[in-house]
């Protein structure tokens, strides 16, 4: 079969085996895949994440030998083409999606990160295995692409989970790609009271008031701080201050501040713009080191509350959001491309006209 | 009265007018107050902790005209000399302590902060204004020494409520200065599992041994994550990791890292040292600015929580644990200094011999 490689930092269409279905497994075709800002990280910085896992000792990355190359994509949809034993429950044709994770019981972790793993291939190619007892059905009125948006979805509503907001807060939401916009969707579908965006390209930020942003800024045009100040003070006027230890806050901030962004900067910038006592959720994975000044911190009494992933339930739950129809994400699916195009798709995938583009493989 | 007055960053002793009771308000005798880091700090830092305050638009330092002169003192106890009109219960000589907070309507935010304000003194004098809704009656049996440490402990119990940790988890704590060995005098007395204590100086390891920690550890000696890996794994193994997004943590650590140093570094080892969704409690305070690795945050789906003082109710009921004897915090007073020794125990308090020094104005 026909897949993207990455081996080092070199990407490239290669003929590779088709994985055969071991017992509980299903082999799948590949109906749609997303490309995710994790995969132009790995093929990035590869080097350096697979140098923090060893420090760290765990982690997807952990112990990886990339010199056989990695087929990455994990954001899936597809149909089962074979069960193997034990998993004959799965027919051929069935619409399937499911967590990126193959069950592996000979594993050192007893299962592999589909996308990010040597040993078997991720859906950047025409075939992947997964295991039955993770599959999820798709509903025949949900597409392929938003299928394939299940797990970026799901990471959305982690973050938003995680939060712990109540929809008597405010949110700002930094930075309006795919993750960004994900979580945006989900703050929204949970009634939270304010909710805006921030992004300096103008397609995404239509992209964020599209979807309901109450209000987009660029960041590079506006003071933040202000203009939030003055959008949340005519919702939602602030408590009074607590009695020790500094003046109540004198500006109307944000209850939460999602860092969507992930690039040095802004974590430090993200803690400035909540309120006292806020939480700032870092969902932007930033790939290098980045500072912080603690005494805002402090002062501010903040929480920073790193997030990743989602759980099985979390993951189930967003599939049926977009069966329920209470959650859609079409409008992020901006652009096909097909398996040749994808090294170059790769390479550009800095231009901020892009939100998810999905592989047809 | 003879008070120790900062003015940039000079201090010196100086006769100063005694303040006089305004309606609601007493005029104390100190008789005992603790040297903080945080004055410390301040006589060190005081230039950027404003700009700091500035830049934020609120804390205790904003909008201060520090030209007049400031003298500290927030740690104290002390007996009424003289009650302001409808203060006349609080009769001379009751011993009293309180919150660092005068109630002072006329003032932008409704209080000024006792040590940290231009307009009333603190109580590295001899006299402070108290306001009498937030005296709190010494009992007999709770010397001088040990009520001038509520406002220290009470931070102690603030960070560790607001860790949320259970008795069933376990911790530790970095640097055992006041804070730190507050802090682990309420851990223990919560009834936490299991309590290390990291410190390079002999004599605070000693103390922090002495007040019940489980192990003390020389972070220059030994391989902090390898020794609380062995004696954390000797007392609670580890649940299985979950499914999804890496491997279960190989290593036995603590669920709660309470970084108590408030240097740049310490931060980012509290996120190496604590458990995969471990919590690193910020109570240090670190002046200056300080890098982190967000990608080690991510993985490990830390939470940092920067904590700051504590609340009305938490700074009672340190006072009547010390009152029920359930705290003990008279090992931690080394040393007694008069205010003419005070500047220069000021410059020599980097000595890690001593941990809580007592003024005796």
């Amino acid at each position: 079969m026909r897949a993207m490689v990455l081996r080092g930092k070199e990407l490239a269409v290669e003929d590779v085996p088709v994985p055969k279905p071991g017992p509980g497994q299903v082999l799948v075709r590949v109906r749609a895949c997303g490309i995710c800002g994790s995969d132009l990280h790995a093929a990035r910085y590869l080097d350096s994440m697979i140098a923090a896992a060893q420090q760290q000792k765990r982690g997807a990355w952990y112990g990886r030998d990339i010199a056989a190359g990695i087929v990455m994509g994990h954001e899936f949809a597809g149909e089962v083409v074979e069960a193997g034993p034990g998993a004959e429950a799965w027919t051929p044709g069935t619409r399937v999606t499911s967590m990126p994770v193959l069950i592996a019981p000979e594993s050192a972790t007893g299962f592999l990160s589909v996308g990010y793993a040597t040993e078997v291939p991720g859906a950047y190619g025409e075939y992947i295995l997964l295991s039955a007892p993770l599959l999820l059905r798709v509903p025949d009125h949900v597409s392929d692409d938003v299928a394939a948006t299940t797990e970026p979805c799901a990471v959305g509503l982690h973050a938003v989970r995680e939060s712990r907001i109540t929809p008597a807060e405010t949110a700002l939401v930094m930075g309006a790609g795919p993750i960004g916009l994900m979580t945006l969707t989900w703050l929204r579908q949970q009634g939270v009271a304010y909710v805006a965006v921030s992004d300096p390209a103008p397609e995404r930020r239509a992209l964020a008031a599209s979807l309901g942003a109450d209000d987009v800024f660029d960041p590079r045009a506006v003071t933040l701080a202000d203009v939030l100040d003055e959008a949340i003070g005519r919702r939602k006027p602030r408590q009074p201050g607590e009695l020790a230890y500094g003046a109540p806050a004198t500006v109307n901030a944000p209850d939460v501040v999602f860092e969507c962004v992930g690039v040095p900067g802004t974590l430090q910038q993200a803690m400035e713009l909540v309120t006292v006592r806020g939480r700032v959720v870092v969902v932007g994975v930033c790939m290098e080191p980045d500072t912080i000044t603690p005494l805002l911190g402090i002062n501010k009494q903040l929480t920073l509350q790193f997030v990743l992933g989602y759980t099985a339930a979390e993951f189930a739950e967003t599939l049926d959001a977009f069966a329920a129809g209470t959650v859609d994400t079409s409008p992020m699916v901006t652009r096909h491309v097909g398996l040749d195009e994808l090294p170059a798709t790769f390479a550009a995938l800095a231009d901020p006209r892009d939100c998810k583009v999905i592989v047809i493989p």
